[in-house]
C-alpha cells in the first residue's frame, strides 16, 4: 500500500474561476476534503468550492474551538489551538497512512497568512504534503481596484491591522504601495495610523475581492464601519512608468 | 457590430498548471494572442503558453526596442519606450474596435510589476479592458521553499533589486518576511544589503519557480553569481504560530 498525499490547495480569492487548473482538477477528484471553519457556519473554503465535488465525496470540517472568545495573548490561546490542529492532523495524518490523499481547502494562498501552515507543519515530516499556490486576497482586492499596485521600483509592504498602532504608523509612512490585511475589528486604528501616515485620502476599501458581492470604494467615502472577514485596504505605488 | 475586449490575462509563475481556470479558457479560445518578448527570443510568456492555442490563433509579438542598452536614468529610455507602446497600443486598439478580442500573455500577476500596466493605461478608457488576476512569482517561489512566507501579524516588504542599496537596506531592516525581486544584474548590490540588514544567512534563492528547472538554494550556498530573469530571494517572517 501507498501512503497518501496531503495537499493543501490554495483556493484563491474567492471566485471558483481563479482557481488553478491543478486546484480545480485535485478538488474535483478528492474523495477526501477537509477545510477550517467557524462553529456552526458553512466555512468560507467550503462555500467557494461548492459544486464542484464529487458524489461520494467525504468532508472533514475543522471545527475552530476558538476564534475571538479568548484573547490572543491569553497563554490558553495558544494551548486550545494547539491541541486542536494535533487532534485534526492525527486525523489527517492516519487518513494518509490508510493510502487516501486528503485536499486541504485553504482560502487565498497557503503560505500566506493562512491557517494551513498550522496543519504542514505538523505533517510535512510524517507523510507526504504538497501544496498549491494560489491567487492571493491582495491581488484580486488591487485587480478589482482597476489600477496596478506596483510599478518600477516600488516596495510594497503588507500589514497585518492585528498589529500596534505606532508599528502601522511606521510601516506606512516608509512604503509605496500598502496592502493592510486583517482589518475586522481594528478598523479605527488601522484608520488612524492610515491618516497619520498621510495615505487615508489615497486608499481603497476592497470587500469580497472577485466575488459576487464585491464593492471597492475611496476609503474616504465608506460610512459602514463594519467590514467582513475578506476585506482589503490598498493604496497603489507610483513608480517610474513610461 | 460589438467593440472587442483586451485581457491582460495572468499566466502565473510559470507552469501552466498554474493558471487560473478562467485564463486557460481564455487562452484556448483566443484568436488574437499579443504578447511581449525581447527581439530574437520566443519569449517568457509565450514559452509558457505554448501548446495552448487554437490552431488558426493570430498571435502579435510585441518586440522591446530596448531592454539594457540605454540605462533607465537616460531621458532617451522613456522616449524609446513611450513610442513603442503607442504603437503596439495602437494595434490593439484597432483590433477591439474591428470587433475582435485580443488576449495578452503577462508573466505571473499583470498588476503586479507587470509590463501589461504600460498597455492597460492606455487602453483602458478607449476599448473594453479586463484583466485576469494570477499567482505571482514571488507566491511560486516562496511555495517552493517548503515553509510559509507570513505567520500571524508578519509584515512583508517586497522590495526591487534595482533600488539604491541604501534604501534597500532601510526597507530589509524595517521587515519580519522579504521578498527580492528584479536580481538580475543587481546581485552583488542586493547580497551587500542582505549582509547589512543580518538577513543573509536565513535568505533562499529561488529560480524559475515551479518550472521544470526549479532551483531552491540557500543563498549563502549559492556560487554562481549570474542569477537568470525568473530568479526571487526569500527571507521568512517568523510571527506567531500555536
Amino acid at each position: 500500500m501507498t501512503t497518501g498525499t496531503i495537499y493543501g490547495v490554495g483556493l484563491g480569492p474567492g471566485n471558483p474561476d481563479l482557481m488553478s487548473v491543478k486546484a480545480d482538477r485535485l478538488l474535483r477528484n478528492a474523495k477526501h476534503v477537509a477545510f477550517f471553519r467557524k462553529a456552526g457556519r458553512k466555512g468560507q473554503a467550503r462555500q467557494i468550492a461548492d459544486g464542484m465535488f464529487r458524489e461520494d465525496v467525504i468532508e472533514f470540517p475543522m471545527e475552530y474551538p476558538v476564534t475571538t472568545e479568548i484573547p490572543v495573548s491569553d497563554p490558553r490561546y495558544n494551548e486550545v489551538l494547539s491541541a486542536f490542529y494535533k487532534e485534526v492532523t492525527d486525523h489527517l495524518i492516519a487518513l494518509a497512512q490508510s493510502g487516501e490523499d486528503v485536499v486541504v481547502l485553504c482560502e487565498g494562498d497557503p503560505f500566506f497568512y493562512g491557517s494551513f501552515m498550522h496543519i504542514y507543519t505538523r505533517v510535512k515530516d510524517v507523510v507526504p504534503t504538497e501544496v498549491i499556490p494560489a491567487i492571493t486576497g491582495m491581488s484580486g482586492a488591487w485587480t478589482a481596484t482597476g489600477t496596478p499596485i506596483t510599478w518600477g521600483d516600488d516596495v510594497l509592504t503588507v500589514v497585518a491591522g492585528t498589529m500596534e498602532k505606532d508599528k502601522l504608523v511606521e510601516h506606512m509612512s516608509a512604503t509605496d504601495a500598502l496592502v493592510v490585511m486583517k482589518i475586522g475589528s481594528n478598523y479605527d486604528k488601522v484608520i488612524d495610523a492610515l491618516k497619520i501616515s498621510g495615505l487615508y485620502d489615497a486608499a481603497w476599501l476592497v470587500q469580497f475581492a472577485t466575488m459576487g458581492k464585491q464593492t471597492v470604494s475611496k476609503l474616504s467615502e465608506v460610512t459602514d464601519k463594519v467590514t467582513p472577514y475578506f476585506s482589503i485596504i490598498i493604496v497603489h505605488g507610483h513608480g517610474r512608468r513610461p
